[in-house]
């Protein structure tokens, strides 16, 4: 049987464009001779719709979509991923479905068994669980389906105290009892930076377990925060990877299946997680301003490393010609923070305008002398000067329709090193999920072959320029150190007490973890942080806000 | 058998707290003879603990402290909600449990069956649900204990084309089956102005129809935006409620229980919305600040219906000593804003400073002057100003530690009317979940005993002031027809189509449901808002950013 593996890009509730999409992958696959084309995981409406699927036309309307790319597969049959309703009188009301299409109407619908449920999936609140467990018969093969978590019933609980597999079913066993000649796996699994190994290993686990071809399709694309990277694969009954469709972008493979094909052995990618989070990057920023209708970007340019890279990506997803900088020095900002920045708009071709915020600053503490009297300068005084540059953002934002991009980076917005209302505003963070030593990173990487961030940006000690000679390393630890600690804290939920016992310094450990803790209220009013790892702020991470964390 | 009902407010990882105020009323408890004491649901670690339940510390410590609390239970019993371990090797690692406390020890642990996971409710994300039901022994008495949701299995699913019943499973037929004299529910069941009745209704109709008396203990207290009323109660096996505990504080009640008492009949309350919707907010104030250690305030006074409501509330809840306001007039102010605001600070005795923003206006203005050239005044203009008392405000805040309360209400929330990093700041929004219509009726509820709300405040046609001879009807439809279109698009989840068809003007719908569509961006970053109605903006309501709402 011939198979297409179709990865798209699809925008949430554009049913007309998503369908136009399919049907046109539909329509070539069958000149192509294909026999069955398989879509990802809720292609019909993109994933994840959210609370949208509460709405009954949103609903309506996926399901007639559905119906009507019915109309196109005679001929050729296709697996497409979309809601449906649960016609039961009891559970939730829909299933996240699997819908096989051929001669020219609707032959099955699958339901996906395991929904997840923690980081950034919510799918029990959606969906009713499948309990009936059925194969397909098409052109004399015997097709299980199954869709993304159904394959991951290994799957260990989140926290680090795990002793557990988190779900008591497995969806392929159930089916391998059907002897199904093949399966085929309907994904929208997101991409981190490690999680490509972790995909490929529980399918490649999985199919030798069963001797069973796997097909998997992913989602390719970005939905407000969260990446899909795509690398929709097909694993052979050994376990070995035969095909590969490439990460980050919309592709389509046509494959022949059967029993035994062993084409080549598949490995783990040796691929640089710089590199990854690059490219996801990248398609996060891209499709961020595509689906909403967006093409311009402004940014602070600082001359500091954050907003460099900010830049740098910006240019790279969307033109240098749609990234303006501001540059927005105080009485505080050294000489180099304006060449180091001029500099890089210089690399990258793009338009500045250099806005100086004194004569700002001086009126607002003129305004202020009467309530403050003669109080001394703190922290206030830092944040004003944080807030007029968000204003002044913020003011060319809306004359000109440029997204504000946020330039903060995960180390950053993990201990509160940031300015509400000022440097923590924006449309979209790029850098949040990114941890300050990996921005260094990813300097080095976007200088592979020329200069594009200044050498003097990467080598200079890291500052707010917020008063006189300040620098980051006055007041929290040495970044190679922090980040290590906030790496065990947020990604591996590790106690405090057990990351000093690892044998960081006490003192360090206690500080970032009340900093982290304290500053959750903060955290909250961020703009969406584009994901690349396996717990980034926001949706995946809900802590309480007024809760007290001293025993943590 | 002599119960106590005791209904407490919890304050989230906050161990010691919580043990004491248990431990204290186990004491006080055993002194009047009661045996049984009943606290509500995750009363140990305080509800929602959210995602502290991933840290391996935080259950550790929840477990240690009902350990503790087994210590006191000598002579008397307890039954008390925490989490507990799955012993199991699979599924996740923990169960929301009610453990029965006597002779000093842990003497059993039962646990949730239908774990809510729909609105503000995440709680499939952490536990496992039970399937072995039992009765507890206890001085002659067999008792059945479910939790909260444990009762809702007739509950409709959320969605205004809810054909279904969420639940396929009724704990409470399980255990009927068990013939047990009386059932406990512990509950944390937030507040929402109608939410009292819907829960009497539930609780006396299961009691009715199981011809089982239910003692049913809910938390009170805030934490964050969620709002706890408590309202505990017993029901006797007719349905009829025989005892009620007050609304919105800690309480607690001795009661004896058997199979037959009927004491009272009980009734719907008739209790005014807006006096709901008032103690709750009150509660919500004084929680987020108690809480989270904090006393002070301070908010924007415009001379407008929304400042003036939220000053009236932080007064009431945190004293007048402890509220300042700040009068912000630009050079777009009527002098009824002053002179409003004046009077309002007089009524409620707070401390006041004005500070006029026109020469930061024009010093930004002149600032932009080379970079906007001769570009017309539009929105930019406007948000400029909003952000300039955006930056003022939180100045203060920063320099006196008074905490600024956000002011925005429900209706422009929705629509979007209001300044990112401008009029949206705050650490805590106390109407935004109040639509313009209710915040008219909290200020003459506010007024029934004198003038604290100045009637001129009430009476003139609302107005953001931005320009000259603004008002709000200019862009918005009035708020009479604006909240109710929003109230059925939003709390009722109905489509356009349905909602014109019931009779509202096409244009103005289109109109309303494109701007709430539109602006999910700008309620991304909103500060936490306290939650009074069965939808509130925020974690209750998640919907994609970057999404095509075309079709809704």
């Amino acid at each position: 049987m011939k198979l297409a593996l179709v990865q798209l890009n699809y925008h949430i509730g554009n049913f007309e464009e998503n369908k136009k999409k399919i049907t046109d992958q539909i329509k070539q696959a069958k000149e192509r001779g294909v026999d069955l084309v398989v879509f990802s995981e809720l292609a019909i409406c993109g994933y994840p719709p959210l609370d949208l699927l509460n709405r009954q036309e949103f609903v309506e309307a996926s399901v007639e979509a559905i119906e009507g790319i019915a109309e196109y597969c005679n001929g050729i049959a296709a697996v497409i991923g979309g809601p449906s309703l649960n016609p039961h009188s009891q559970g939730k009301q829909l299933y996240n479905s699997a819908w096989f299409l051929a001669d020219g109407k609707v032959k099955e619908v699958i339901h996906k068994t395991l929904l997840p449920n923690y980081d950034i999936f919510d799918e029990y609140r959606y969906f009713q669980p499948n309990e009936d467990f059925k194969v397909i018969n098409f052109k004399g093969a015997r097709i299980a389906i199954t869709i993304c978590e159904d394959l991951w019933d290994d799957q260990p609980v989140e926290a680090d105290f795990a002793r557990n597999k988190l779900y008591t079913l497995s969806p392929m066993q159930k089916l391998a009892a059907l002897k199904p000649d093949f399966m085929i796996n309907i994904a929208a699994s997101p991409f981190s930076y490690h999680q490509e190994n972790v995909r490929k290993q529980v399918v490649c686990n999985k199919a030798a377990e069963y001797h069973l071809p796997v097909a998997y399709v992913n989602q390719v694309g970005a939905n407000t925060e969260l990446i899909f990277d795509g690398g929709s694969m097909m694993v052979n009954s050994e376990g070995n990877i035969t095909h590969k469709l490439p990460a980050f972008e919309e592709a389509f493979l046509d494959l022949e299946v059967n029993r035994v094909n062993v084409v080549s052995s598949g490995q783990l990618s040796e691929t640089d997680p710089i590199k990854l989070i690059h490219d996801g990057l990248i398609l996060g920023i891209k499709d961020y301003f595509r689906k909403s209708g967006l093409k311009k970007a402004v940014l602070g340019l600082s001359g500091g490393i954050d907003s460099a890279v900010t830049a740098a990506l910006a240019v790279e997803a969307l033109g240098a010609e749609n990234v303006h900088g501001l540059l927005l020095p105080s009485q505080y900002s050294t000489g180099h923070s304006i060449t180091d920045a001029q500099q890089l708009a210089r690399n990258l071709g793009i338009k500045t305008y250099t806005i100086a915020i004194k004569d700002i600053y001086r009126s607002i503490e003129e305004t202020l002398k009467p309530v403050f009297e003669d109080r001394k300068p703190d922290v206030t005084e830092e944040n004003i000067q944080a807030r007029i540059r968000g204003l002044l953002l913020m003011a060319y934002s809306n004359k000109f329709g440029h997204i504000l991009l946020n330039t903060s980076n995960k180390s950053e917005a993990a201990v509160g090193y940031g300015t509400l209302y000022g440097d923590m505003n924006g449309g979209l963070s790029v850098l949040g999920d990114v941890y300050k030593t990996d921005v260094f990173k990813l300097a080095r990487y976007l200088n592979k072959d020329r200069e594009v961030i200044p050498e003097n940006t990467i080598i200079k000690p890291p500052s707010a320029e917020l008063r006189p000679d300040q620098k980051d390393s006055d007041s929290l630890p040495d970044y190679e150190i922090l980040d290590k600690v906030l790496f065990r804290y947020i990604e591996l939920n590790r106690s405090p007490k057990s990351i000093i016992d690892e044998g960081f310094p006490e003192e360090v450990v206690r500080k970032t973890v009340r900093l982290v803790n304290f500053n959750e209220y903060k955290r909250f009013q961020t703009p969406p942080i584009l994901r690349v790892s396996g717990k980034a702020f926001g949706v995946g991470r809900r802590m309480p806000l007024v809760a007290r964390y001293e025993r943590l």
